[in-house]
């Protein structure tokens, strides 16, 4: 018992020798580049472990990963910290594909922006192989590589019947992606969607995990979805593939400022979605906060099959926009774009939505969104305050008149004139005998997911009750930022490389010349200190950027002048190792004189960039996101903004933000171009568009003026997709065109 | 206790009125059109019965059935007889869509011949609806209507997890249909193929059960078939959608003479196939011993999923042909002409074959097939007696050199010289713990189905194992045959209206003038009796045909000459109402001056029609079966035999034989043109071909002489099936032509 080791070799040799009951303890510290092989052979009362000397203590640094096989064994307290695996997975349940590990547990460990250098480069966090493994109290976060953070694998009979445990953790922010492949949990796969899994997933805190449009992804059958929090996360739960799964006493939290925040998204058969909680979610079809889907006639394998014989009973929903959406991704008009194939016309049949609840503080036109008919859908004893609102289907829930009041942050319950509704008594609804809180349903159930005032509070927002029990979010924040100010090129250079993330650079005199770019790798603020705006010149090679946008580069810039000498970039992403995205938001500037106002490499994504108030001018080419050309699904940026600005002789490029392949799921991409003005731009604009928004979904151009801009179109709108436009001034500029199917490469 | 009923409405009212270990006893005698709904809640300890005062003496006829609600109801010793259902069902464990049968049982009871009157009226025997429900020590035979002798539903929760137990049947001939939806067993369907079912199928015996390609149809999850016997039966055991099943310890038995008898046939994951036992199988492809489907890429639901993580152990191969196939389906080379969503490219993966043992008498050139590559395979510990005669794939299977000897009928098991070869130790192979009997493997383990020699024999071949207990096959023996002469035609039709079924007739004078049909509704031969050959001159109403075949109508037809008026036919089926098949063997005769020589009218069935040495002459349409238009895979006879015949001046449809609708899973349709001559022939033909097989799986034209006849084509066959001609004399009469692929309709 208790081993002590300082280096891997000690560390593999201790291994090599453990018995059952052994306890290995690494020793504090960095451990650099290590491929830990954990085999051996425990027992349910004699385990072997692998912990920390100090929990939290040992880092796990540089090209390292972890892989177990076994039986009995337990890893406790490591952190995983700057670095990256160089296998597929950061930490894996199998050494080999006959070798996996069963009964083996992770815990208490930080797994935290352990990334691939690219985020095109594929791996996991986490994932799971064999049998009745758990991943408990952990935190887990920024994850911004491709590959979703945990992902339980089903080939082979030996990771089938899996029973896992994935409970107690916090999943930390992970950013958007931009593309598909970024699920925070993802539960088998289209190819295993027979196999009976058994997983569970509890008492997890998922926070703001925006990945991609499915926070959890389950993809097998019969797996468990119980008591997890999912607070603020852009995506939804979607029992994706795979069928029979439990989606109970669950919360999602959203916002009233996002519509990407979802709840559960349903596809397939026999699934129970009892006992829920929904707050404030503003999310709609595909996130809305209950999505039924329409399925696909004798779907293939990897598409929508059809919804049946799920159940819905025991929920609430309050405050939520239109939350209960049915028959979404029906798209029968899509017929004549779409193979067959294609068209989800089945919609959900032999389902039943009973004794739920919905509250409105603010009376709801469409509770309930029917994208095909109801007609396979059974409503019984449901309830709905919708402040006397009517609304389309209003046989489905009851109209009743009660109050609600706070037990907790983000937890509103019913405490006054809920009615005394006859509960309907569906198969095997004896069955829930429980409520949200775990409290007994029995002599004082009611509909909705709570019955009765609880004795004690959940305390739902309680972090301390996830992850690791010595690991603070606290004990993470920053030191207060500060303000450089810069009188010269050389103080600039300095400044930015020196400056902690979070501070501000202002630029006093009138003029800097620089001749190599400024490495954004951090998060700042510059801008001129005086009203007059100073100008940097910037002189450096031919396509060199001024700006070079790294990995977790934040970039305010105001009251600016940027000049270049028409060879080389105002602002541009790394080229490679993209490992982080960048955001950039310029505000009240000039730029001219470059090659690219902004260019964005393949690979590089950013969540935010926005231009306001800004003159560019006499550039070549002005703001390209367009280098993502595998049509995949993935893009360049999350949103473009572009506000209160005037494009001059711009001769290419104007604006190209590209996304290829057709993925009806996802959201992405959105550009605002809103009261700015375009003129003698597109002059050698190849594709004939000035505004080029192929494959992005939400676009909004409005109060624009475009005028002698020698192109054949201002821009091509998606009519099926988000894309509007409104109150243009368009002269001597070619069309602007509509049109509602775009022919797109299919995805998978 | 002891509720006599003498009517149905006595019985509803005891039924009403039954309490928990209540017995209902049903007077002896007949019972007609009656509905019984059998609708009680009893209890584990005290169920509720319906039975037979003496079992089997409580005979079920006219329009009636049998549907069970509740909970532990039982159904003893009734015998349905002569009668068909009015409902889809003959019994059922449902009397509405939520008032299902729980724990219930019928057992001891006959359903003979209970058909629909045509057999595209599709109904059930046996529909299980509802959970743990059994069906045993049943007699069940005769169905020829479309649909599934017995078919377990699974749609709605209330039908799944169903644990239903269907042992110790006796399933008795069930003839060919002529097309799909004649399965003897079909759990659950491609739309309900995820669902977890979990039904058994143990101890029974399935004798020529050859309704269709498949005797039992796995379509669901989890699903048991053990120790059942499969006596020459015409058809496969298939896991055909859903995943997951145990095949263990069953017996397939076949024949020499039939290449119709299959084994076991995998589609899908996960499937466990052991301890089987084969013996004497010549079917191929599709009815393989074991064949091991190719897959369709992200296969659409009611097509094939690949074959992945199927393990193959302990099974024994006696004297079967060819008897392990791999790929079997693939396609590839069909890519032209189907879409590519009918390519089954995917070849079996992850899948174990270990511990088996093959023997064959004579060494077997072929003894496993790779129809496509086997890579996905592992194969390991497999022993051969191959006579020492080598094969393609040879690792596979190491040759050894043994010695059978007979245990019981049919079942041979290895006595001497089986090596102690090291048996593979696969993932759970622990769980494998019995043989074929039942019997320990430990201290005796050894590869194949059997662990050394069994105290006593299983005695499979014991009909009184199997179905009810008062029921004995051989009390149903018919009377001894009787000849009749007859000496006019009056006598002719008294002989043949009241001839037992077996009886032989014979003609007596020259000549019988008929002037209506002769019902043929049983097993009759008719021939002359002196070396001079009779004539019947028909001059019946124009349509009408002189011998009438009537469901179970066989004829045979020897040394007689028919002579028609021109507008009646020889021989026809009815036009409705063929609730069964009819055989018609001519021989030696001469056909003269018919509308139509056969006319089968739509969803009219023959499993023979054999003209052997006979004359077919001035005959406005010679044999036509082709009536069956709607493309859904049925067909009008099973096999068409021509031997030795001459077609004389007949105007159109010489042969019309017809099957349409593709259904790659289907074999039938058998026809054999041979040492014939066609002379003048299909001057009318509007076809333009005079031997019509469009559709036909097995065609085989050989030595025949085709001379003036004024068609374009002598045959257009079809490459890509069993279709050949040879040795073949073509003189002015068009082509004879081989297509490899004919457009056909998809029936799914
Ligand atoms: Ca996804
Ligand atoms: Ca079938």
């Amino acid at each position: 018992k208790g081993i002590y080791v300082k280096d891997i070799s000690a560390l593999h040799n201790a291994i090599k020798n453990a018995k059952p009951g052994d306890e290995i303890v690494m020793a504090n510290g960095d451990w650099n580049d290590v491929e830990i092989r954990f085999v051996g052979y425990g027992t349910e009362e004699q385990p072997i472990t692998l912990k920390a000397e100090t929990a939290g203590e040992v880092l796990i640094k540089g090209k390292s990963d972890l892989k177990l096989g076994g039986e009995y064994l337990i890893v406790n307290g490591l952190h995983f910290n700057t670095g990256y695996s160089p296998s597929s997975a950061v930490i894996e349940f199998a050494t080999s594909r006959d070798t996996v590990a069963n009964h083996s547990r992770v815990t208490h460990c930080v797994l935290k922006g352990f990334n691939k250098p690219q985020r095109n480069q594929t791996d996991l966090w986490v994932l799971f192989k064999g049998r009745h493994n758990e991943l408990d109290h952990c935190y887990i976060a920024g994850k911004s590589n491709r590959g979703p953070t945990v992902r339980v694998d089903l080939e082979g009979n030996r990771n089938i019947k899996n029973y896992h445990k994935i409970t107690n953790n916090h999943f930390g922010p992970r950013p958007p992606k931009g593309g598909p492949s970024a699920e925070t949990i993802q539960i088998g796969n289209s190819y295993t969607s027979m196999a009976p899994s058994y997983t569970l997933v509890a008492n997890n805190f998922f926070e703001r995990c925006n990945g991609e449009v499915e926070v959890i992804s389950s993809k097998t059958n019969f797996n468990e979805f119980r008591n997890n929090v999912f607070y603020k996360s852009e995506g939804s739960l979607v029992t994706r593939h795979g069928n029979y799964c439990t989606v109970d006493g669950n919360y999602f939290i959203g916002d009233e400022n996002s519509e990407q925040i979802g709840g559960i998204r349903l596809i397939g058969t026999g699934h129970w979605v009892t006992n829920n909680y929904f707050y404030n979610l503003k999310g709609s079809i595909f996130r809305s906060p209950l999505a039924v889907m329409n399925g696909i006639p004798k779907s293939p394998l990897n598409r929508y099959i059809q919804v049946t014989d799920v159940v819905v009973a025991y929920n609430s929903w309050i405050n939520c926009d239109a939350p209960l959406q049915f028959g979404v991704g029906s798209n029968i008009d899509q017929k004549e774009v779409l193979p067959a194939s294609e068209i989800r016309s089945e919609r959900p049949i032999r389902t039943l939505v009973a004794n739920n609840l919905v509250y409105n503080d603010t009376g709801d036109a469409h509770p309930i969104v029917a994208h095909d008919s109801l007609d396979g859908i059974t409503f019984k004893s449901n309830v709905i305050d919708n402040q006397g609102v009517s609304f389309p289907y209003e046989s489905a829930f009851e109209q009743k008149d009660f109050s609600l009041s706070e037990l907790d942050e983000n937890l509103f319950i019913p405490t006054e004139g809920l009615p005394d509704v006859a509960l309907y008594q569906g198969f095997e609804f004896d069955q829930i005998t429980e409520d949200l809180f775990g409290n007994s349903r029995k002599g004082k159930n009611q509909v909705g997911a709570v019955a009765g005032k609880p004795e004690r509070k959940p305390e739902l927002m309680d972090l301390s009750k996830y992850g690791p029990d010595w690991y603070s979010l606290i004990s993470q924040e920053k030191m207060p930022a500060q303000k450089h100010s810069v009188g010269s090129a050389a103080e600039l250079e300095t400044a930015v490389r020196e400056a902690q993330s979070g501070d501000t650079i202002l630029l006093t005199i009138d003029r800097y010349a620089l001749e190599t770019p400024l490495k954004i790798d951090k998060k700042l603020s510059i801008y001129s200190k005086g009203e007059k705006k100073a100008t940097i010149t910037y002189n450096g090679p031919s396509k060199t950027p001024l700006f070079e946008m790294n990995p977790k580069g934040e970039l305010v810039l105001e009251s600016v002048i940027l000049e270049g000498n028409s060879e080389n970039y105002a602002f541009a992403s790394l080229e490679e190792n993209m490992s982080s995205l960048y955001n950039l938001e310029v505000t009240n500037a000039e730029i001219t004189s470059f090659d690219y106002v902004l260019k964005g490499y393949k690979h590089s994504f950013s969540e935010y960039n926005q231009f306001k108030a800004t003159l560019i001018k006499d550039c070549n080419n002005g703001i390209e996101l367009a280098a993502e050309d595998d049509d995949k699904g993935d893009y360049n940026a999350e949103n473009l903004l572009v506000t209160d600005c005037r494009f001059e002789n711009v001769s290419r490029n104007v604006i190209d933000y590209y996304r290829g392949g057709y993925d009806e799921s996802t959201v992405g991409g959105n550009l605002v171009v809103t009261n700015s003005s375009f003129i003698n731009c597109g002059a050698q604009e190849e594709d004939g568009i000035l505004i080029n928004t192929y494959g992005i979904i939400n676009v909004a151009i409005s109060g624009n003026t475009f005028k002698n801009n020698q192109v054949k179109m201002v821009a091509r709108l998606w009519g099926a997709k988000n894309n509007s436009h409104s109150d243009n001034v368009i002269e001597n500029s070619g069309d602007l065109v509509v049109e509602q199917n775009l022919p797109l490469k299919l995805m998978y």
